[in-house]
C-alpha cells in the first residue's frame, strides 16, 4: 500500500523524524572512516557516508563535509594539510567508527577515545587507521560550497591504496563482501553486503549474463 | 597480506582494469533509476549508482552525472524540465536497471526497451518506475561542474516521497533491506543489504547500545 508524501508533508514532519527518513531516501551508503591530521600533529578521525566516486583516469573522489554535525575538525584539517585517508569500516570497527561521531573537543582525539591506531606511510601526511584493511589516501584537488544548505562538497585524488590481494579479482574489481566492507542506511542503521551476482557489459542488442 | 600501490602503480594499470579497480574503492553505492522526460514526451531512464545525501532541511540530494558514460539525455532532459525521480533498484528489478546503461539512441525510451512502466502523479513532470516500490521525485537546484573530469554534481530538491508505510519505523528511519533495496559494488557486482544492527546517537562519555 503506497503512500505519497509531498512537500507539505514533509514540512510538517519533527525535525528528528524529518532527518531519518530524508537520510535514508538516497538507498545505500558507504561506511567509511575519515582520517586526518593538523600541522600540530594532533589527529581526527569521522564517520562519514558520503563518499562518492567521481572518476577513474584521474582518479577522484567526492565526499559531502556537513560543518554542523560533522566535526569540524576534519574539514580544517585537510584545508590546511591538503591530506586525507578513507578508511573502510569493517564489522570488528563498526562501534568504534560510529563512536568518533560523538563531539569530542579538539584536544582529545578520536583515535584515542575510541580506541582505534593511527598509521603513517610514506608519502602521506594525514593518519591511516592501523586496524582497517582496506583503505586508500587522497589529496585535496577542489572544495565546492553548496551554498543551499553551507554544506562542502570536497574533491581529493587517490594517491596511495592499501589492500590485501585476496579481494582483487583478476579483472580489477574489488570483492567488497569478501573484505567485509558494511553499508549503513540513514544515520545509525549498519548492514552487511551479501553478493547476489555481477552483470555483463549492457549493450543495446544483447542479453545480460551473470558472471 | 597488505600491498600498497602508489599513483604510479595507479597509473600502470591498464585502463579498464583500473576503473573497475577506482570504482570500488569508495565502498558500497546505492542502486537507482533515473527516470526524466523531455519537452516532447520521449522518456529516458538510466542506473545511477553516485546518488548522495546532501541535507534534510531543506531535503537536498545530489548525484554525479559523467558525460561520457551515462547517457547524455538525463542531464540534458533535467535541465531543461528540471525535474526528475529517483527510483530505488530492488532484486526483481536488477536486471532491467543493469541493461538501461546501455547505449540507446535517443528515439528510443530505455523504459520500453527493458520493458518497465513510466508512472506520472499530479505535480510531478518526470516519470517514476512503475515497478518500482521506493521512489522520490525532485526539482532541479544547481548544478556544480566538477572542472577535473568534465563532470557534473546535479543537486536536487526532494518534493514528493512514495513508499509502502509498512518499511517506515516510528522515529522516521525506513527499513531498507526490508524494502528490498540492493546497492552496488563497482561497475557490475549487485549485493543485497542484511540488517547488523541500529547504534544510539554517540556522545563523548556514553556508551553506544544497539537499538
Amino acid at each position: 500500500m503506497s503512500t505519497i508524501y509531498t512537500s507539505r508533508e514533509l514540512d510538517k514532519m519533527d525535525k528528528r523524524y524529518r532527518a531519518k527518513f530524508i537520510n535514508c531516501l538516497s538507498g545505500i551508503k558507504s561506511a567509511n572512516l575519515v582520517g586526518t591530521i593538523d600541522e600540530n600533529e594532533k589527529t581526527n578521525l569521522s564517520m562519514i557516508s558520503s563518499c562518492v566516486h567521481l572518476g577513474a583516469s584521474p582518479s577522484l573522489m567526492g565526499m559531502v563535509i556537513r560543518p554542523r554535525s560533522v566535526p569540524r575538525h576534519t574539514f580544517d584539517n585537510l584545508k590546511e594539510t591538503k591530506s586525507w585517508t578513507i578508511n573502510h569500516v569493517t564489522e570488528g570497527l563498526v562501534k568504534q567508527a560510529h563512536q568518533t561521531s560523538a563531539r569530542y573537543p579538539k584536544e582529545i582525539s578520536e583515535f584515542d577515545a575510541v580506541g582505534l591506531t593511527p598509521e603513517f606511510i610514506p608519502g602521506v601526511f594525514a593518519p591511516f587507521v592501523k586496524e582497517a584493511s582496506l583503505k586508500f589516501a587522497l589529496k585535496l584537488v577542489d572544495i565546492l560550497p553548496i551554498k543551499q544548505n553551507g554544506t562542502e562538497f570536497v574533491i581529493g585524488e587517490i594517491t596511495h591504496v592499501c589492500l590485501d590481494e585476496k579481494w582483487l579479482d583478476e579483472d580489477g574489481s574489488l570483492r567488497l563482501e569478501k573484505a567485509g566492507t558494511l553499508g549503513v542506511s540513514g544515520l545509525d542503521e549498519y548492514v552487511t553486503l551479501e553478493s547476489l551476482y555481477r552483470l555483463s557489459y549492457a549493450k543495446p542488442d544483447k542479453d545480460l549474463e551473470e558472471i
